[in-house]
C-alpha cells in the first residue's frame, strides 16, 4: 500500500509535498493488544493502517472503558496526533485489536503541509467528520438503545468483522468496548443463550443464531 | 460585530476571497424557541451568532432530545452546513434559546472557499474539533456520571449563562437538555429541594446553595 492509497487527494498536492510526506514516512510493527497512543503519550503521529486493526477508546477516572471506533486497512488514525489541532480537547486511547502494520507520518510535518495545501487540510476535515459521525452514532445507542439491542448489534459486528460465528472472546472484553460491566454482558449473554440466539463455552461465543440477533437489533 | 470577528485568519484570506464572503452574507433574525435547522431541511448555510443563543441537540425515533452543545456570540454554526463536507453523516437540530441575530453565509460559497483556502480549510476544522471535544464531554458525561451529578452541572451553568441564581425553566426543557424523562428530573430536583440545594416553585427552580451543588458535581 502507498500513501496515495490512504489520501485519495494525492495528485492535488504539490510534487515538494508529496516529497516532503515520502521522506517523513516511518514503519511500525505493532502486536496484538499493544496499546500505541494514550493522553500521557506526546503527539505520536498519524498512523495509516497498512494491515491489522485498532480500536480507539476513553477510559473514565475508575479506568472504565468504551471503545468510540475502530480503524482498518486504508484508515488514517488522527488522534495519535490531536496536537496538530489546537481545539481538540479531549484523549483517547489507541490499541491494537491484531497485529497490525503501520505507517507513521511525524505530526510535526502533517501539520505544516496541511497549512500549506487547502486540498489536504480539506482531506483531514473529512477523515474528522467521519470520526464525529461515528461518535454521534455511538451517543444515540447509549442514549436511545437498551443494552440487549446494543449487545446484539456488537456480536454481529465482530462476526462479521471475524468471517465467522465463532468469536473467540471474553465477556471482560465485550465490557469493554460497550462500556459496561463484566457481570452485565454475562447476564445478557446467558439470556441470548436461553432464548436460542447464542451459545457460550470458555473463551469463545458462538451465534447460533443469528438472524435472531439481527432481529433484536433491528426490532 | 464583523466577518473578521468570526475569522480570526481573515487577513490570511486574499482580498477576492475576502469580498467573496462579504457578498454573499445574509442577515437572518429568529425568535426564541425557532428551529433554524433539522435533519430534514436543505443545507442551509452556516450561521455566525452575533447575538443571542443556540442550542444543537439529537432527537430519537420516538421524539427524545439531548443537547449536545449551545453556540454564543461569536460562536460558528457549521452543522447547519453539513453538506460542506460528505463524511457528516449525521443529523443535529439547531434551535434558538433566544431571540438571535444571525449572519448566514451560503454553504456553497463557504464550500468552494473552503476548497481554494488554506487558512479557512484549518479553521473550519478547529471548529469542528470544538464541537467534537463537547460531543466527546458528553459521552464521558452520560456513561460515567450520575444523573444527579449531570443535573448539578446543568443548573449550575444554566446559571452562570443567566447571570443569577433564579432560573425560570421547566423540569420538561430540563430533561430535553439531558436527554432525560421529566418524571426523572421531577424525582431529582425533589430531592435537591429536600437537601436545601435548591428551591422549587412553578416555571423556575431557585439556586437556594450553589456551593451545595458545586460540591454534588465535583464529588
Amino acid at each position: 500500500m502507498e500513501l496515495r492509497d490512504f489520501f485519495p487527494m494525492w495528485d492535488k498536492l504539490e510534487p515538494g509535498q508529496r516529497e516532503a510526506l515520502e521522506n517523513a514516512l516511518g514503519r511500525r510493527s505493532v502486536k496484538k493488544d499493544q496499546i500505541i497512543h494514550s493522553g500521557d503519550m506526546e503527539c505520536t503521529g498519524l498512523y495509516l493502517i497498512q494491515s491489522g486493526q485498532l480500536r480507539a477508546y476513553i477510559l473514565s477516572e475508575e479506568g472504565r472503558e468504551i471503545s468510540i471506533y475502530r480503524l482498518f486497512p486504508r484508515d488514517v488514525c488522527l488522534f495519535s496526533a490531536s496536537c496538530i489541532m489546537r481545539s481538540i480537547q479531549f484523549q483517547v486511547t489507541i490499541q491494537a485489536e491484531k497485529d497490525s502494520l503501520l505507517y507513521v507520518i511525524p505530526a510535526e510535518i502533517y501539520k505544516g503541509l496541511m497549512e500549506q495545501s487547502a486540498p489536504l487540510a480539506n482531506y483531514t476535515n473529512e477523515i474528522m467528520a467521519s470520526r464525529f459521525s461515528e461518535v454521534m452514532w455511538l451517543i444515540e445507542q447509549v442514549m436511545w438503545k437498551s443494552f440487549d439491542k446494543r449487545l446484539a448489534a456488537f456480536l454481529l459486528e465482530e462476526s462479521a468483522l471475524e468471517g465467522s460465528t465463532l468469536l473467540k472472546t471474553t465477556h471482560e472484553l465485550i465490557a469493554k468496548h460497550l462500556g459496561s460491566a463484566r457481570e452485565v454482558v454475562t447476564r445478557m449473554l446467558r439470556y441470548f443463550q436461553s432464548e436460542g440466539m447464542v451459545r457460550l463455552s470458555r473463551g469463545a461465543i458462538e451465534l447460533s443464531d443469528p438472524e435472531a440477533l439481527e432481529a433484536l437489533r433491528d426490532g
